[in-house]
């Protein structure tokens, strides 16, 4: 018997594994785990202003903003971090307001260098206040011409490596230099991406838990197109808009049979969210995973008073419980509630608690993910070409005029 | 020959409409155009507080939410609405931290009167000052408990109808209250309901647009079964939460051959997720439909200025372009890269400026096309069984603590 095939080919978790671990030859992201941050905090001990603002969109803003949303209450910053992405006009005009000029550092922060949001946003800051050495640094990468604009103004710049993606750059100076300068622990940061890298790639490896997830997700990529980060905690908001770009970004692509492949990620917050996403969950289309993301410790004793209102004792079992008990009885109880359905593909990452480590070891657990499920899917999780048609278009509309 | 059969009802667009305009019978969302908002105007004639304080979830803030964060940087208003609506304690501490007590107004918003995260909130705010009638009204059913204990304290109370659903209350007292009170038009906001309102119920009807619509998502139900919403205004992101909830929880249901239904929502806000969510529309699976929101006139002139940055002179061709006319652009490219693909349905909705009527429109609009596309999938919009379970899971935890 003679046999031959033109079948997409398939890849088993073995010979997956080995190309994932030859891909930190040339994907910059995951070698990231072992860097000197010593230039990150030593160029934040000079820091002298209080008004942090990172002046970027997309990539350059997510991830740093995913961590900073996490962690800003539940530590004592004495700075402040701002994001300036949109061009909406309105919204910007609201932002500046907020901000101390004066007492103001810019990061700029565009891996190409020429990113017509930024830019556009930058030269309006550059309208109201004189940009300088004196008040701003430059993130980009190091053959930019936004790197060579710097370099003549004698601005301090970092630079963002031509093999690491923007969407996988939170961990490079993109995140590490704003959140060094607000005083989070940057060390702490690296060392829980660590864990998650060492876990992967060590010789005891435990890298079953996500391949075997993300086999599923391509497996199953025709019946559950949509996967649902059901974060409980409003400290998530910030992860669950990065976390959709890593997936939509990475993942919506054209597979090398040339299908167009493409999971869909929803973020979504419960327990706000379990008064509205929640029902199309329980009794919509079984085209969705779930994945629960919940904090296991707060750190926080805030308590429902034992406040009696009259005809209102149905309630009364509520008294003197914490607000952090309550919100992880909700997750629960929606856990149990989906679980009990027995048809809906369920997972629950639980934290420890609102730690620089915890954060960061979700977010390098997702990068990981994404590369994995990219693979499965034998696609490109690394480039976009899908918006550059857009690009020339608007570039093309705004030369015309 | 003979004829029998037992399949899917179908529903024809002229029987669907009498259908609908039948529906106004007893679905008291469609009739708040017609209602007398003197009520309301009084009262905010009597609110001396400057900070308002809305203490309710899901369809109890959503739709104010969405109409106060469109307009509040577009008008001039001497009073801020406030949000309690996560039970996450360190959220919730942040959002206290931002109230002046003694200079608050609390106006409490629950349906039925004992939603658990409401009012375990409102007992908090309790605990720290005293809510009696000079700092508190109550929104909610008339016979609720919420409403006799509300009696009982002589607060001014505001009726929710009974067949007014959460999700489609905005346009009752839920919303006309606390935007009345912080300053802006409800008569205008009712105006723009009223005039699609009756574009679509008057002899001369218009109905055909939101029809064809709504027969093109039920009818391809199974192929694009996720409808994104890319807003371009930063100030629609609170119209995408509301819309999220909407059709979230009123299309996913099981139909009347108990088979289940739903479409996913996802809201996106351009520019900044076309740097993510773009490419996942372009290269990704074709199961999506993209509706695209833009506002015509910002009526703000703010430009990037004509300021020059050696070694970037190739994006001179931003200069002195206002940021609305690029933020615009921006949505026409998009469109068009999107149209050129000719296999992505595509609609656009322009609103003219950012006002109370257009947004008001853009709601209604919305609330319609759900009704309708409930009608064409053979379920009910208006009901939200698969929250109960969980409800009950939680509460029976709580008890037995």
């Amino acid at each position: 018997m003679n046999y031959t095939n033109n079948y997409n080919p398939t890849i088993s978790d073995a010979e997956l594994f080995e190309s994932i671990k030859k891909e930190r030859e040339y994907i910059g992201y995951y070698n990231l785990v072992h860097q000197d941050t010593s230039i990150f905090k030593e160029y934040a001990k000079t820091v002298k202003q209080k008004d942090i603002v990172v002046i970027g969109i997309g990539g350059s803003t997510l991830g740093t903003y995913a961590i900073y949303k996490f962690l800003k209450h539940s530590k004592t910053l004495d700075k402040k971090l701002h994001f300036l992405e949109s061009t909406d006009p309105i919204e910007l005009k609201s932002k500046i307001d907020a901000i101390d000029m004066k007492n103001a550092l810019f990061i700029v922060i565009s891996k190409s260098g020429t990113t017509v949001e930024t830019i556009s946003i930058w030269k309006y800051i550059n309208s109201l206040i004189k940009c300088d050495k004196s008040n701003t640094v430059v993130i980009t990468e190091n053959d930019s011409k936004l790197n060579a604009y710097a370099q003549t103004h004698q601005m301090q710049t970092f630079e963002i490596p031509k093999d690491v993606g923007g969407r996988f750059s939170v961990f490079s100076a993109v995140g590490l230099l704003p959140l060094a300068v607000v005083g989070l622990n940057i060390d702490v940061l690296i060392g829980g991406a660590k864990e998650i890298y060492e876990g992967f790639f060590s010789e005891n490896s435990s890298y079953e838990r996500i391949l075997k997830k993300a086999r599923f997700f391509a497996e199953y990529k025709n019946s559950f197109n949509i996967n649902v980060v059901f974060s409980y905690s409003s400290r998530l908001e910030g992860f669950n808009k990065w976390y959709i770009q890593l997936w939509g970004e990475s993942l919506g692509k054209i597979d090398i049979n040339t299908t167009k492949q493409g999971l869909t990620p929803v973020g979504i917050i419960g327990p706000i969210d379990q008064h509205s996403f929640l029902q199309l969950i329980v009794e919509g289309k079984r085209d969705k995973t779930v994945t629960v993301v919940k904090v296991d410790n707060f750190e926080n004793d805030m308590k429902i008073p034992d406040v009696k209102l009259e005809g209102l004792e149905e309630l009364a079992y509520l008294e003197k419980l914490d607000f952090s008990y309550l919100i992880n009885e909700q997750a629960d109880a929606t856990i149990q509630a989906i679980n009990e359905l027995e048809d809906i593909p369920c997972d629950v990452i639980t934290l420890e608690t609102v730690d620089e480590k915890n954060i960061a070891a979700l977010m390098y657990e997702y990068e990981l993910l994404t590369s994995v499920v990219a693979k499965f899917l034998h696609i490109n999780a690394y480039d976009q070409p899908g918006v550059e048609a857009g690009k020339i278009i608007l570039k093309n509309k705004l030369k015309i005029k």
